[in-house]
């Protein structure tokens, strides 16, 4: 096992690191900028280094630096938290050729899994359900509606240089096909200096449900069941839960296995999140593999009892795994608590927090780095915790996370707390029937 | 179901009811004496109620007050929490004088139960493994003798009075007899004016593992397995956990039944516990019977996924149980954070805490009443928090349980964390293999 690990983030991912390690007698090191002296996991690590300026580029993206960092003090593992390097292939072989074990994917799977291109035609070949379109970049109008006649309409066209919604067009029958062309094409042309488009099948009312997976260094991956993250603003996720109202367990199982074939058509190793799209009759599509812990994966852990971060360090320093899938036992949800304010477009609040008091009780869990007194730094994310809550029935959950919610007191920054208040007692919400737009016609108004 | 339900007590338990009650939509009245005025259990219900000075007597114990309050506010039912008015049947009847649901036992089960004769031979009628010994006191000591000798050495001398340890003896063999019945008869008249003595079975090594019962109003009764408590000093718990090291799932299905048939026996409604006594033997005894909630209980709710508090609530409003018995799916351990300081003999410390930081993370629980800035008033018990935490194995809830304390911050003030911390650490107390005098040889040098 490893003797002491260097944790390549900041932040609550970065303390969640720190406490797994404790609990298994690992050394930790906190890596900091100078904009987070004050951070709790800079506290709570065995030993900190700082790496750099408040800039990311120049601190959490300072390979050099965090490679010394980890020579200095002697770290025999990175654990790399998510965003910033986490899915970086570079790092990932630097820290190999350095003979730093990084808990992580190797740079081949993270490259694998990061050219959108060649993952979906890996999960194709391994037999995972991925959304049935064009083989790269279309010719001609006539090429794309020739496809979509043997896909079936709706379809959808996307600049290949694309994101943030813009170059992409819905065409729900081959009439539309010529304006929608142009108009994607003259978009994405101005907007990426890019004007290439592909096409693929239009996902009707899509939920985002995604499987968490673990991988050993011998070959076996297991599952441990969805998490729903279809509640979404501008693709970014603010409530997950697991299990999620809409599968059944057979489609657990169609899901979970689809996603072990494709975890090990790669060898995958480590815990790693296959990000599925399921449409409105049940039928699922590879998005994404992400190639690292999400944000969300406390949910997981609070329904099957297993402490992620832990079998992640595990597998890295080669125990293997006992190759289980998991069926959730419980119902849990996670609240992104954002220093935000939901009545002004979600406008980042940072700043400091005067007073602070985060609920607690049966089946509450708190996983945040902030503190009374503490000042947020504008220079990151805006995530300052997260409420998860379990329980025994989704709508046991519901009504936890909202009392969770009211008893929450964080004065001296806005948060987006009302917001989740708001959410927990939606009706289309509670219904648990929604997609990933629901949030495009709420009402945050008032808030 | 209810519509308002009046918390008579004070702390995290009357925080605890409170949680619950917003879960179920319950309005909640708080009570609170003159010194509680800026607790949270006041700020967190619904309304609120000052029923007296700071002296329990005059506030918290108070039942003309209470009532008043419960009338006033038109609350339909009234939780007692534990301790002060929890198993006062003076109490529950006037409750159900007033048309006031009291949210425990009856006033005739809790003087069945409070009398500790009436409790024991209750119990023995019903089948339920009693300590063998005198019926009543004793006459002389050539029936003491007599008595001895069908039971079995070591036998113990206990005043009908005492308590504290004072006025008992333990009696190896024969010859010690006279001797341990002279001085037994001495100290108890000294100390209580009383000098009747009882005979029982001298329990060694024993281990108090208690079972936690819940009963409906149509007689079903169920188990949820039970709690380990021997880790005491002067008979006041520190930590409890679940399961016990030393329970077999045999031993647990055998002593399941015997508190089934206890609480059934008296028609028990609601949660009650039963304690007994575990020799190293494997053998139990039925010490008590608490009608009540306990301060351990979250355990349980952890390892159970029950919500008890609920369970109490809905039993009360006349809901059914199912009548399964639950068995524990974790392991779950609490320590009683108190407002003491260990190194000086667990001397009161109440005072301002001036910095406050509560641990988070995967399965943590936290059940407090006190935030930054809160006084300790030092008119009620010292407890200041409960820290939980649940884990896959009695090894993880251990190492977890340690990496809380080490994370939890309370400034200003004296606690119970550095005991716990070296606890945590200690081998005997790893091993599992513990009685209830553990602490009596323990190291609190230094702490």
């Amino acid at each position: 096992m490893f003797k002491k690990i260097l944790i390549a983030n900041r932040g609550e991912i970065a303390l969640r690191v720190i406490r797994t390690c404790r609990e298994m007698g690992i050394q930790t090191v906190a890596v900091y900028s100078t904009a987070d002296r004050e951070s709790l996991h800079v506290r709570f690590a065995d030993e900190a280094v700082c790496i750099g300026p408040p800039a990311s580029r120049q601190s959490y993206l300072n390979i050099p630096n965090i490679i010394s960092a980890a020579e200095i003090t002697n770290a025999d593992a990175i654990h790399p938290g998510y965003g910033f390097l986490s899915e970086n292939a570079e790092f990932s072989r630097i820290c190999a050729d350095y003979g730093i074990k990084f808990i992580g994917a190797t740079a081949e799977q993270i490259n694998f899994m990061g050219d959108k291109a060649t993952a979906k035609a890996t999960m194709r070949a391994a037999g995972v359900p991925v959304i049935p379109g064009s083989e790269g970049l279309l010719d001609s109008v006539e090429q794309g509606k020739e496809l979509a006649k043997g896909i079936g309409y709706p379809v959808i066209v996307k600049a290949t240089a694309g994101g943030g919604g813009r170059g992409m067009r819905i065409i729900k029958e081959e009439s539309e096909f010529q304006k929608a062309w142009d108009d994607a094409k003259m978009e994405s042309g101005a907007a990426f200096g890019n004007d290439g488009l592909y096409l693929e099948k239009f996902v009707e009312e899509p939920r985002h449900i995604e499987i968490q997976v673990v991988g050993d260094q011998y070959g076996k991956v297991c599952h441990l069941s969805e998490r729903d993250c279809s509640i979404q603003r501008r693709h970014q996720k603010l409530v997950e839960e697991t299990p999620s109202p809409v599968v059944t367990p057979e489609l657990r199982e169609r899901m979970g296995q689809a996603a072990i074939k494709g975890a090990s058509a790669i060898n995958y190793e480590g815990a790693g999140t296959i990000e599925f799209l399921v449409d409105k009759y049940g039928e699922f599509y590879f998005m994404e593999m992400n190639t690292r812990i999400q944000v969300e994966h406390p949910i997981t852990e609070e329904v099957t009892n297993f402490d992620l971060i832990k079998e992640q360090i595990k597998v890295a320093a080669g125990e293997p795994i006992s190759g289980q899938n998991y069926t959730p036992q419980r119902y849990a949800m996670e609240c992104r608590i954002n220093a935000e304010d939901p009545a002004n477009g979600f406008r980042p609040s940072p700043g400091k927090i005067t007073q602070l008091h985060f609920p607690g009780g049966h089946g509450v869990r708190i996983d945040s780095h902030v503190y009374a007194g503490y000042t947020i730094p504008p220079n990151y994310d805006s995530m300052i915790a997260k409420i998860i809550v379990s329980g025994q029935s989704r709508e046991e959950v519901m009504t936890r996370m909202k009392r969770a919610l009211q008893e929450c007191v964080i004065e001296g920054i806005k948060t987006t707390i009302p917001f989740h208040i708001r959410l927990m007692d939606d009706p289309g919400f509670k219904s648990g029937i929604f997609t990933t737009k629901y949030l495009e016609s709420f009402d945050f108004g008032g808030l």
